[in-house]
């Protein structure tokens, strides 16, 4: 039995993905589709648009045998951590590929660009560095720092899939050289593009038309698969809104306004001093976006900050951080949440458990370990906004048996 | 010029409080009447139902001249503190009499047992120590450790407003003995009682009636003053509510969520660990009421647990607690927020100014000191249920002008 790995979010499901997932099964010839999803809380700093029970029955409704949860601590952290995360669960889940989209859609630009990077890790990082001290951004002083070492690459690495694609190629490097990664290129408008477009919208498009002031879910041009516009449909009329980040800056604004700097300053992420343009720009603001803008500057990306709100949110430290990113890549990370399978996904995973060292979780129990207590506690306050009862039954999914279809 | 104080929370107005004033400008044939009021929250752990700039308006619409703050730190502290800060805060002021109701309505007791209590202070604590550790309830021990020392007295100390008596008595005998203290029979319904009836209602009783499903302001029976309802009314209409523990369980369960147990166990009041079962308890409680309820034993009263709540709400720990306490036992209290006046008011502080090394504060400012930086973050969240633009144009009345009539 081979199995194909994908890392995903979901937010939610539409026809590009389909087209990934269809493509990972024939380019692979796989016989089962493993899907890495981040939970509650995505990699770009937002809480997820519908909770990830929904989002994993989207994927296994459209092909995918298997959704893991990517633990919250590591879906929430720049493209790197995220990267390592979801490769060393899908290592220990022993897929044969990983298959992802990527603006660039060829992977051999990709492999030699990781080689040269983790060869020439501190001049690399001294470049990165260098340039970030000047003002650039972070793509931009990355892009730089490339074309110093390797001269021209036809890899753009402003675009954010393929710089999240040399993620998972550089961390493929250093766990497991065997699994064989591929690209698809990505069928559709560009990650940050806004317009809906036939057949393939990007996700940010479709929330945005989500978030319009009428939006008729079961249009033709939403570009979504049926069954993912009627689970959407579904979420929606039971909890009674899709989430975003408007819902949690009440409870964001509360932390900041009685957190003390000293408190403040242990947040992960919290460096330069942030914390002090947090507390001032937090009086100064009535919404979230007026908050974002309010506190963005040139120095720091829109995720990074909201990576940043996401911490303080869920108040994670420096040093908790630190502590489960140390886990990781010492390799003590050894549960694997599963949050919906199919009969194969099932089928693959009897297989597994004898020949595997990790432990399969599929509902929280109170003793769970420390990262799943992080994920349980994550949704406790994803629900949050949600009126009761509605709000505690959804929390009592973390506690029940994955979706099984 | 002479001047009568008296330490009130106003939540909200009623003709008791009316009358209250009324005898002490009598009782005492004072020309000013100086009001010590608690800010946006109260004594027993609670939001005041309206803010305290609507209230300071109440006091002053009914005889009141200066309307001073109690500041947030001291006045949700067990009856002692409380006492203690308000009684310094009227010796700042240089009273010459403070006027109290209680159930009792005769002075005698009140200082007879004050002055054993503070005489014979060891015994008494060690007393009271000896009851709360069998499990009795602290106005019981309280009234178990006076009985001892002193057999029988008329004095119930299980009525509240006695037992407050019985602290400003106790703080005055370490303040300043010239200061006259008298009290008046409150001519009302007992504090708990929970009927409305005329001419003199609880402030419980009208509570209860005010957040009824469809209370109609104006009604004669509410035994309030007609200013005061039309304050009410005004206020309700700005902001769009009357605040109760309702509107701020969301921000206490959200912090009994994401807070560690090891920050929890320094807040302030977070005994015998406590912070165990307040994270246990609020997964299990759908509103307030469910949660305390839910959390109350013999051992703690509804009070001690509204406060704890308070200091979890707030953010304020045993450390910051205690530094605050100690300043205000070592008199290093300097600074007096004024709320509202009349011109009597501003005359009289004309006099002290010239007389007093006090500072006295019309409106915050951003240095202003720690004591009144927690008030203003109180202010802050207090007014949080609040949507905008009326949060942020309430927030601002701390950093404007107070009340002149």
């Amino acid at each position: 039995m081979k199995a194909v790995g994908i890392i995903v979010e979901y937010n939610p499901f539409h026809n590009g993905h389909l087209y990934h997932i269809e493509q990972a099964r024939v380019k692979s010839n796989a016989d089962i589709v493993i899907a890495i999803m981040s939970g509650q809380f995505l990699q770009r700093g937002e809480p997820a648009i519908v909770d990830k029970f929904t989002r994993a029955k989207m994927a296994i409704a459209h092909g995918a045998d298997l959704v893991v949860e990517l633990p919250t601590i590591y879906a929430i952290q720049h493209s790197d951590i995220f990267a390592y995360a979801a490769v060393y669960l899908l290592n220990c889940l022993q897929v044969d590929f990983i298959i992802f989209g990527s603006e660039a859609g060829l992977i051999e630009p990709f492999y030699k660009i990781a080689e040269i990077e983790c060869e020439k890790k501190p001049t690399y990082q001294a470049l990165v560095k260098a340039s970030l001290k000047q003002g650039l951004s972070y793509p931009h002083a990355n892009q730089l720092a490339l074309a110093t070492l390797i001269g021209k690459t036809e890899l753009d690495l402003k675009l954010p899939n393929n710089i999240l694609g040399l993620s998972y190629l550089k961390a493929q490097q250093q766990i497991n050289r065997t699994i064989k990664l591929e690209t698809i290129k990505r069928k559709q408008a560009s990650y940050h593009e806004a317009s809906l477009s036939q057949p393939i919208a990007s996700a940010t498009a479709i929330r945005n038309y989500l978030f319009s002031d009428n939006p008729m879910l079961d249009v033709k041009d939403l570009s979504m698969p049926n069954e993912s516009i009627a689970l959407l449909n579904n979420y929606r009329e039971y909890a009674g809104l899709f989430h975003t980040w408007d819902d949690y800056f009440p409870l964001l604004k509360y932390r900041l306004l009685t957190d003390t700097l000293e408190q403040l300053s242990m947040i992960n992420g919290m460096t330069e001093g942030l914390e002090y343009r947090l507390k001032k720009q937090i009086n100064q603001s009535k919404n979230f976006n007026d908050f974002l803008s309010n506190v963005l500057t040139k120095r720091y990306t829109k995720a990074r900050l909201q990576r940043l709100f996401l911490h303080v949110l869920l108040n994670l430290t420096t040093e908790t951080v630190h502590f489960h990113v140390n886990n990781l890549y010492t390799g003590e990370l050894n549960d694997i949440r599963l949050l919906a399978m199919t009969k194969a996904g099932q089928l693959y995973l009897n297989f597994l458990k004898p020949r595997s060292e990790v432990t399969f979780i599929g509902q929280l129990k109170k003793n769970s370990s420390a990262t799943m207590a992080i994920d349980a506690n994550a949704s406790a306050i994803y629900y949050l906004p949600i009126t009761e009862p509605s709000q505690t039954k959804l929390r009592h999914k973390d506690f029940s048996p994955p979706h099984r279809q």
